[in-house]
Parts: C-alpha cells; structure tokens; sequence
C-alpha cells in the first residue's frame, strides 16, 4: 500500500484527531467522492466562511462543481482563492452503553486546494457534458444542445486536489469493555440513502423509452453504488 | 407569513441566485436543521478555509456541536470565530431534456454566528445530555454516568445563530416549454435516507430489552421523519 499514489500530507490535511481513521491514498479518496453527488464547499469571502452545498464531479485528480454566472460563491472562487471540498456519507448511528462511546460510522473526505474558473472554451465545453455524464453515462449527446446563452449564464470551476485526506469509521458499537456486563440497551443503526421508484415525465413524446444507461438507478438501490457506477463508466480507469 | 419570527436579512445571509427559493423564518430553517443528525460546518484557520462534518442538535436559536479537546477544528472556535453551519437533504434527481435544465430537488439551511466553548459547567453538562437525548429522547439518563475523565476530554462548542437562510427546491422537472415535444427522455428520480434493520449488540446483559423510545428508529423510515420527531420529543414547543 505504501506504493499505492497518495495525496502529500502537510498540516492542513493530517488527520489530527483518532489518526488511525485516516488515509491519504487517491484510492480511499477517490472512492468516498466517486460515490456522492453532493459536496460542500467551505470558501470564504470577506472574512466570513461560508459552506455551500453544491453537485461536483471527480476527473482524475481535478474536481469541477458549476452554478450560475451571478453566484455568490463562485465570484469568490475564481481567481485561486483556497477551498475546501468535503463528502461525507452517513452509514449507520451507534448507540452505546455510556454517552461518551455513542458515534456515528461514516465515510468522509476532505479535499484542498485552489478554486479556478475554467474560462477555455473548449475545457468548459468538456466540463459541461462531464457533468451530466458522470451521473447518466451518455446522456449529454441525447440532449437539446445547449445554446450559446446557456453557456453563458454557466460558471464551472476546476481545482487540482492539492492535498486531500478521507476519514472512516466502520466499527459499529465501541463500548468500554467495563460496561458492557450493564444492563444498558446497546445497539448499530444501519443508515443508508436509496433511489426511490423513478417518476417519467408525464408529458413524455410518444414512444421514447427509458435509456438503457439509466437501469443502474432503480428502485432501492444505494445512491452511492449508483454514483460510484456511473463515474465509472463514464471515466474508466 | 410577515408576521413569523425570522431571522435577519443581511448581505451574508441573504439568497442572491433563484431567490424564490429562499426563506428566513424561523420554522422553515428550523424544520430543515430538526431533520439532520449531520452538519458541514465552515470555519478558518490561519486563512485556510476547512469544511468538516460533525454531529450537531439545535435548542430554541442556539446550535450545538462537540469533539475532542485536541480537535483542530474546535480549536479554531473556540473564542468567538465566525462559522456557518449547513445542512442539506437531497430529495431528487431531475433529468431534464437540456444540460441546463437538469437540476436536484433539495432543502438547505445555513447558519451563521460565532462559535464559543461552552465552559459554564452546568451548561456543558446539560449539553452532553441533551446531544444524547436529541437524538434518543430519554436516553442519556439510562446510560453509564458520563466520568470527569470523559467530560474534560470533550468539548462543546455552542453558536447563536445571527443570520440565516434556507433553501429549498421541491419543483421536479423544469423544463423549457418548447422542448417538452422532443423525443428525449425525462424523469425525477426520487432520493431518500432511511434506517435499516437495528443490530443490537450482540453482548447485551440478559433480559435488557429495546427501549419504547427508539420505537421512531424502525427499518425502512426516513431518517428525516425519525430525527424530527425526536427532536421535537426531547424539545416540544
């Protein structure tokens, strides 16, 4: 594993707190943030932090996240200002025999570096259809072409993951091996976020069929098995 | 509506992009906060904006979150820091017949203030309870005393929320009117976070039995529904 390519860890991104959580490897990273749709984006403007919540896609060792020309946070995020990108997903609530040992298992990363408008024509073009294809594979070439004017009124912005680190937590109930003889319910609240049964537009054209790349989202399937397929597929290896 | 508590408007808080989807009264940003067990808190240190998850409860217009002493994130709030604490649920996917129209549906909520230790004893205590009882209503008098060891080696920072907005997008699929008779698929793809099937713990002392109280947190529910009304348990009114 020590081989394995990893982000560089400085004292912005070493996880400081329970350590032994912690990883640095693009593997571990890239996994936690292949499997979510949503991120938020800590950035600050005049003094003042804010956390954005926002879609956001991973290519190689680039993240892209897009909003309106007339956003707040993306007029602070366009000339190299730090961020931070986190994706945390939730797995299961840990109800133990003392306050102290209640805990949530999870997966979460952390991702830093500097927010960039992609102003390229063509990288913003590319960008763009990425967006839609890191979620449905395909669907981009399906579509209404956008129009000069939705390209427009669209900011996407890049960064290089300059150094990043992922956090997990897997181990269910950790009681103090003194209080588990207590006569305390003690128990592992599995959570998890599914798609639910697809709703067709209703106004649908006459004898258009679901795509075939779309099949990965059924009904009560895990959203992160979902996503992780997705960006697979649209970015293989 | 005009006459509802809310929060101030200001330029921090105030929705600059589809602005129609915001709102500043207390209940709305208050149901959106009661609904989640995590939050993404955005804080700075030494220029570096961090964006990291933890757990957090809310009482009345004041916000909780803990950790460990030798937190960083809590070191850098401890003495009056600004923060703005997020929390978003993802409710959809919205595949659109444009790039530009494809959307999620979502409620957000962010909240600004100055995050402070709490070091008044008598509040701390009553905090660590009430983190617990938030989310288990009833709990924290059932367990393992917390010991002196285990209140000083946590710590809990607490934020009055100054300004604050929610956002909330709820509309399915939005699509250009003329683009509607094109023979491109569309949908809503409905998402939603749910309890599995509680583990006990596989050590519990004979004859402990589940108490009523965790009743809310049974396999297939949305979590939304079970945090919710386990706040509203531990804090009516």
């Amino acid at each position: 594993m020590s081989d394995a390519p990893a982000y560089p860890v400085t004292s912005v991104n070493r996880v400081r707190r329970l350590h032994e959580r912690g990883s640095y490897d693009h593997a571990t990273v890239h996994a936690i943030l292949d499997a979510a749709a949503l991120c938020h984006i800590a950035y600050v403007v005049d003094g003042q932090p804010y956390c954005t919540p926002t879609l956001f896609w991973r290519e190689g060792e680039r993240l892209y996240w897009h909003g309106s020309s007339a956003s707040r946070m993306l007029s602070g995020q366009s000339g190299g200002e730090p961020v931070c990108l986190t994706v945390s997903h939730l797995d299961s609530l840990v109800l133990a025999r003392s306050g102290f040992n209640h805990s949530v298992d999870y997966r979460s990363a952390m991702a830093f570096g500097r927010a960039r408008i992609v102003d390229d024509e063509h990288e913003k073009a590319r960008a763009l259809a990425a967006m839609i294809d890191r979620f449905y594979p395909g669907r981009w070439a399906t579509l209404r072409p956008a129009t000069q004017q939705e390209i427009k009124a669209t900011r996407v912005i890049g960064m290089t993951i300059e150094q990043a680190s992922a956090k997990v937590r897997a181990k269910g109930i950790g009681d103090d091996e003194a209080d588990v003889a207590l006569p305390i319910w003690a128990e592992r609240i599995p959570i998890r976020t599914v798609v639910g049964a697809p709703e067709p537009c209703p106004r649908l054209a006459a004898g258009v069929e679901r795509p075939e790349t779309l099949a990965g989202y059924r009904e009560g399937r895990r959203l992160d098995d979902a996503l992780t397929q997705a960006h697979a597929t649209t970015f293989p290896g």
